[in-house]
């Protein structure tokens, strides 16, 4: 027999009575302003088609790592769950055999957030009113797949009923970008803007890399086997993103190493890379060059740049080659900040004009040096809790280590850094509910006034991340 | 005076009035679940011999290195504690004596798990009323030692009082387990199996290693210095251990490094090894290569494996050669997962079937290694907040920062780990405390409803450690 | 509109009404127990000349880093905050606006310590009622200023109303120490030690390294080229420190590595520190023998030694160029102790006569290697939460991770490590109100009783403090 399923309105406030009640009113003051998106993976064909999703499996089992992840740590086959092989495997084909598998594991995501994530999505956007379970798996999917084919649940209306203000997909600087011109020239007010993702280009390692800088050069007319050239096909590219609304670039790398050198080297590692024979230290530094150069680009042009390293990606060497990328096989290592940024610190880190922006899946850092470095370098703002630690309890770590030390101006408000659209609202509700509660605690222990706390839950909730992305 | 010693109902329960109520109502449904204990220290002759524990001094103090480390920190010597030397000199035979010793310093456990553990037991085994000190020293000695004698004291009528399930020791490969073959001779209905753990094998550092294996040659029949024929003679020894009810490994390794190389590279390991003349960097391979060697030969006997990582082993060269091993001087060390398993997960992580446990001493490595990992892989499980860290805080600290990530069935409930037979019911009683406790702060955080709250509590407390070990 | 500010009674206390009220009663007495303040850095000769400290801007802003760090981290440059130059560039000299600029930008401060130690200050040392910010600035440095002048604020006075028992400062050992002679000779009775910090004379990367030794070896009359007469110059300072009330030596290094070499080894490191050509190696292991050597004097003359690992000095290039050195600009990096440690350990690690206390900036290490280092070795106590951790979550971090392993006696209470003179009662405030909020909640969950929390509760406000400095 299927549970009620409710949202209850002081979830994630403190049991205590006096903070529960600050946390309250806290919230009040910031669960209706607009959600501001400045980094997420959401596809801009989406919005440029007005699509319907398709059906419940495939919103929100099959794209999701964080979903199949945790099934797949308890045994279930990522073919039985429809996850699409690239070595021609059979995978299941029905959707609703691969939903009713992920209703009767639904127990599996006690404790996790996926688990209020989703539970927010059936409740708020669909209107459920049952836990999910095996006897009601099948009543779920008809109720859920009905509504995904009405005109409500296009992008474009669940856009504007989330209150989305803007939001910001991630793009690869070879993207023509048809889907944002396409957005911008349908005349629909949503704001989508892109962010300059370069990997493809900036790392000699990624795959494909010589082949990628061959098209960029074509697409620029730059000729990037010279160092120069190649800034330029960049700079270029960045220009042409910021025609269509880019405030920012980001960079996925194995860790934060910066480099600073002078344009003959530069130029050697350059050759290096297009021929494929950088060692694995060159192309380290190559990255890390890329990301100075990057930093130096915004004087001109005013992008904020975004760090993610510290993720060991397709670690799942069995399921990388059957079903690719991206398949929840990416585990954080120990990373380090100090030495590796001092390079790009020397040369640009006094200058009040430029952000960098630092994320981290490396807990241990936060108060040692993220911190510390945040809470003196100008050039340097401090991301969210990231991923696995977008959590209440990842949040909630995040700010008792780096608060004390960077305050809260040294900090850029909430990423939901999603693909799955549906769940944007759920997360930002979980920021908004964590941070008042945090709030609610410095209030109650009076290390923070009330009408202080107000002002910081709402440049938490929207302020900081407008500013910080200059959105 | 002495000051009374009670032990409240409510120990360990949040404060908060709502958590506490549903702490209570949590720990009433596991209370009294019986204790499995699935990985332990404790010494199968005195369950075959029935034993009755000796004296108060030799039964606390002498064999407890959580114990007596405390007492050497604060500048009291082994010797006044009458720790077994190896080198001859002469220690304290008193054991009133060094009772008081030890009562006279009982404040120094305030605020650790020792405190704890060891008033659990005076109120509740021995039924003493006065917290220990100076004052009271000799009495409580009498107390306790006269109790001691009588036949309810005896290890099998205690074990019935505590009511164990089931409990594991922890066994040489050279073992011929003779007195787990006389517990089950004896027709006593206590359930003590053993886990077998190969250190003094498979670890080329290991004092005498080679006489070791030709021991286990002998034993089994089998030419060890074949790489062959030494996978065979541990394979013929754990099928030995499993008609005795073992289903574990264990390994307590320096690191977590794995390997997986072929057979010629392994023969040529071996040779050295039994030569000793491995390098350290070899020595580190061969017990990597052994890891996953153990799980190659799960797949046949189904046996689970844990890795009991990062410990610096006897740290303090004087009390070493004074006193021998295991002497409150095993420090741990930072440890590294990501990369020192992908050879073993390469071949293995994505099998249901197989059960790998791992541990940890290096708490850093929870949210950032650990939890992703287990909460990808099939074949990890994440064990219980260990040694140092089972205490309330550490495991506090172990729930928060792993079941967001890898939620709650990717870990595998408590393990005492202990020696100390009378302190079990007091572990496992600190554990499903602290649990309840956390999950009464799920349930009133609206995070976890309270009937999922109950069944998560029940599988902590019991299911999860007999399903992961097999029991 | 300027806001009401006062110093709520319960400040740092939990909110929960049962663990508020146990606060309250711990917090009652311990709050007006003396000050003892064994590490920081206020300046002899203050006390020696009963100075009257300067304007506001002068006190409070440019020469605290803790403050000015935020600022600049914000895009506020050192030159308008007044920071004196060493590159001739000009700097604001007008204290009046630097102020102003602080007072418009207190909000960075909200959820920092600085925030609570200022305003500890404003209101019990200045009887400030409004918090500060842009509209009342001038008038909160009018009435600032005006105070400082009188005789009442005079630094003897002051340290008389801060009921200041001892304090150390931090010195030279080329150091006359002829303030702490005058305060001595002046017959005023405020206790000022000197502590003995021979970094400019033990580190061969300290700058002007041979040129310090020349003066060592001036001073002392010994031949400091020579191995055993630059130890005997430095324990003949020793000697001399302790003549005006010195307990403890200081080492401020970049790492806790420790070397136990023999002589001749130890001479030609000498020989290649006194030349300036260490290797970045050998200067370490120069800097590791020294530690071995302050210990090994401590034998003959009982001093404490502290040693402080893990900061990265002067990071920041730019600004250490233009403002020398403690700019804000030190960051902390990873730390290791068990390794690092063990040479010390190895000679005098089980001396319960000799105390060695630890300080860290790496919180990852405090349960991983701190606690069971200083929960086993007599040699080893725990500093407090230091520098970026001296706050009020850094501090409850601290005991959470540390107590259950190394309990309460292996630490040493609070170090104010302080130039900010008039913040030290803050500072002592916090952290009594910290450790008053953790006994609570020990003794809440009945992990404690009320009557040995009155007791911990004195320890770490003033026992520890005295006995482990043996002040």
């Amino acid at each position: 027999m299927a549970e009620t399923m409710t949202l209850n309105p002081d979830r994630l406030f403190p049991s205590d009575p006096t903070m529960r009640a600050l946390a309250r009113r806290l919230h009040a003051e910031v669960k209706d302003l607009p959600i501001v998106s400045p980094h997420g993976h959401t596809d801009p064909a989406w919005y440029a088609d007005n699509i319907n999703f398709p059906n419940p499996a495939e919103l929100f089992i099959i794209p999701d790592h964080y979903v199949f992840r945790m099934l797949h740590s308890q045994g279930i086959s990522h073919e039985a769950l429809g996850i699409p092989s690239v070595d021609g495997r059979e995978v299941e084909r029905d959707p609703r055999k691969i939903w009713r598998l992920f209703a009767e594991n639904f127990h599996l995501y006690r404790g996790t957030p996926c688990r209020a994530w989703l539970e927010h999505v059936f409740v708020k956007v669909f209107g459920m009113t049952e836990r999910l379970c095996a006897d009601n798996a099948d009543q779920a999917y008809d109720h859920i797949d009905a509504q995904l084919r009405t005109d409500d649940f296009k992008v474009r209306a669940l856009f504007e009923r989330f209150n989305i203000e803007v939001i910001s997909t991630t793009d690869s600087p070879l993207d023509d970008l048809r889907h944002h011109r396409a957005v911008l020239d349908s005349g629909w007010r949503g704001r989508v803007v892109p962010a300059f993702r370069p990997d493809l280009v900036a790392d000699p390692e990624f795959e494909g890399f010589a082949r990628n800088m061959a098209e960029l050069g074509e697409l620029t007319g730059e000729s990037v086997s010279a160092w120069s050239g190649y800034l330029r096909a960049l700079a270029q590219r960045r220009e042409y993103f910021k025609t269509l609304g880019c405030t920012s670039t980001d960079h996925g790398y194995p860790t934060a190493r910066t480099a600073n050198l002078d344009k003959s080297a530069c130029q050697a590692l350059l050759d290096k890379a297009l021929k494929g024979i950088c060692t694995p230290e060159e192309a380290e530094i190559f990255r890390g060059q890329m990301l100075t150069e990057m930093v130096r680009m915004s004087r001109d042009d005013g992008l904020v740049v975004q760090i993610h390293p510290g993720s060991f990606r397709n670690h799942n060497q069995q399921l990388f080659k059957g079903f690719g990328r991206d398949k929840g096989a990416d585990i954080p290592v120990r990373t380090e900040y100090v030495s590796a940024l001092k390079p790009l610190l020397d040369e640009f880190g006094n200058d009040p004009k430029l952000t960098v922006i630092l994320f981290t899946l490396d807990e241990s850092v936060y108060s040692r040096e993220l911190a510390p470095l945040a809470g003196h370098y100008p050039l340097l703002k401090l991301g969210p809790a990231w991923w696995f630690h977008d959590s209440p309890e990842g949040m909630r770590r995040h700010r008792l280590a780096l608060v004390e030390t960077a305050g809260f101006s040294n900090t850029v408000g909430f990423n939901d850094d999603t693909r799955a659209f549906l769940s944007i609202p759920a997360r930002h509700d979980v920021a908004r509910r964590v941070d008042c509660a945090f709030l609610a605690e410095l209030v109650a222990t009076h290390r923070l006034d009330e009408d202080e706390a107000v002002q910081v839950a709402k440049d938490l909730a929207y302020t900081l991340a407008k500013q910080s992305y200059q959105l």
